[in-house]
């Protein structure tokens, strides 16, 4: 088969579209035959050589694909050849085929595309863990999202509009915060031009956010704890603005607050299909209902998974970017 | 009435036992006329014009007393004049009565004496809140506790170790650590001596600790994100040690922990309430069962509440020292 491989870390030129050993399902995985992939920041990070695959997955890079099943490894059930299913990987996805732990598999759900369908495993899985599992948004809750139009911010803001919160959302430019607001998002801040701990306040009645989800990491430690409401939690899925900041404890304190950190990827099995089966439980019955959908900026054959990398790292799309085989 | 006043902030000695007016109990509060009330770090933030008491709060200090019941207010029930209680306090402790919203009050435990239930509510409350509310800690994980011999301390050990977990503390005595093991704890760290991120690792085959309790706040932040394991939470109870401090969201991020931080004090009186009734569920049987017990290090008159403070500063004591009317 054919994949991507990173012969050498380094810019997107470094993503080669090569003839690899095709993976064969072991106890309790699936062989999927790959309809498309996504780009994740992540991605980009293994690309640079600063996040190097977890110990036993793949060696390339895609940490969610859509696809239909090709085989089943010894121990499987539930699951038959040609089902139309998307899943969330360790790596592995911008192949033409991969090797899925079964617990990681999901239905395509009813009213998505098969090839749109690759767009939904991290965002929803990465959104429904943080921000409700480990934060518990509640109805009538505020969320504040960071990064608004980006594949996690517009999966945010429809499954907490879902479940009756109100969403406030971050974004650099005019035409990010319109589409954030065509999703649903209540309060629109300009990260260029405005103060979001400010402006989070004001829809607040002074309140604050009840749920912060962050990518910026350091960079906006300080100012999220201070957009806090009393009781808030503040959750970090990624360090686009640094890897250490000052903490005040007293404000944290003061507000009763928590700081929670995340990632999926290194997670075990057991920890994966939990998530996997929480979300089929939870929120794919959104999608029947036409209530959430999968947002994708554009599709690029996966041989040109190189261009997509510049895409997401200019952060000139909005929603997802799909890598389709064929 | 007698109370402590404080004329203005200082030292110990601005602690001064007067004559003041007796408090009234309005709607849905009881009056108690005080048989002890013990010494919390808090107070002496008090004393020293760093914390002052929540609105509508007592301007006297004390966070818990224990007594008798003398009047209840308007819309009281399932309390009588002359029961035997203790209770959780936003202040006003240290007098010969004081007012107390009902959601506060606790039945003395079976096989506690009246006087000794003074050392109970602060501890219990904050302990069960934190450790068991908020950080979930369960049977077989480990629980580091900074300050083991300190009232929170001896009280973490005992509730942790009753509830079928493996505890940790730091101390810094060869005394005070003895004191620790006789209440339960596995693993004995003298913090003058031993980097307890190194202890807590070596003690749980490099695993760290599932919880932290922590007093130190920015001092600790660091080693207790170190010290943490995989899923580790880092609750926050104190500042002892500073207010800001550099948080490694990174390793945060690696093991997907939590840091929190809370007070009991400034909540409103539904949720006090709401801690206040999980502790007489779920703590008071095991004071019935011998399991759990108050640990007092002395008991001064009420007058001499300036000798009290004297000893907490010094930490020269082991668990609670209580202040007695009389």
């Amino acid at each position: 088969m054919h994949a991507i491989t990173i012969s050498e870390p380094g810019g997107p030129e470094a993503l080669v579209w090569a003839e690899v050993p095709d993976p064969q399902p072991g106890e309790g995985e699936v062989l999927v035959e790959v309809t498309a992939s996504a780009v994740n920041r992540a991605d980009i990070m293994q690309r640079q050589g600063f996040y190097d695959p977890p110990p036993g997955a793949s060696a390339h890079p895609g940490l969610e694909c859509s696809g239909r099943v090709a085989a089943l490894g010894p121990g499987v059930s539930g699951w038959a050849v040609g089902d139309e299913v998307c899943a969330l990987l360790a790596g592995g996805g911008y192949a033409e085929k991969v090797v899925v732990p079964a617990g990681q598999l999901l239905p395509v759900p009813q009213g998505v595309g098969l090839k749109e369908a690759a767009a939904l495993p991290e965002v929803v899985c990465t959104v429904w863990s943080n921000v409700f599992m480990v934060a518990h948004l509640r109805p009538g809750e505020t969320l504040l999202v960071h990064g608004g139009s980006s594949g996690i911010g517009t999966m945010a803001i429809q499954l907490a509009k879902a479940v009756g919160a109100k969403v406030a959302v971050t974004a650099g430019t005019k035409e990010k915060l319109e589409r954030c607001a065509e999703l649903g998002a209540d309060v629109l801040i300009n990260y260029r031009e405005q103060d979001f701990v400010a402006e989070v306040k004001d829809a607040t009645g002074g309140a604050g956010a009840d749920v912060i989800l962050d990518n910026m990491g350091a960079k906006y430690l300080d100012r999220n704890v201070r957009a806090l409401a009393v009781n808030g939690r503040l959750a970090i899925i990624g360090m686009q603005g640094g890897r250490k900041g000052e903490l005040d404890i007293g404000t944290l304190l003061a507000k009763r607050a928590a700081v929670t950190a995340t990632s999926l990827r290194a997670r075990p099995l057991e920890e994966k299909a939990a998530v996997v089966a929480a979300v089929r439980e939870h929120v794919w019955p959104l999608f029947a209902g036409g209530h959430v959908r999968p947002v994708v900026d554009r599709e690029l054959p996966m041989s040109e998974a190189a261009e997509g990398h510049r895409v997401v790292e200019e952060s000139g799309h909005i929603g997802k970017v799909l890598l389709v085989t064929s």
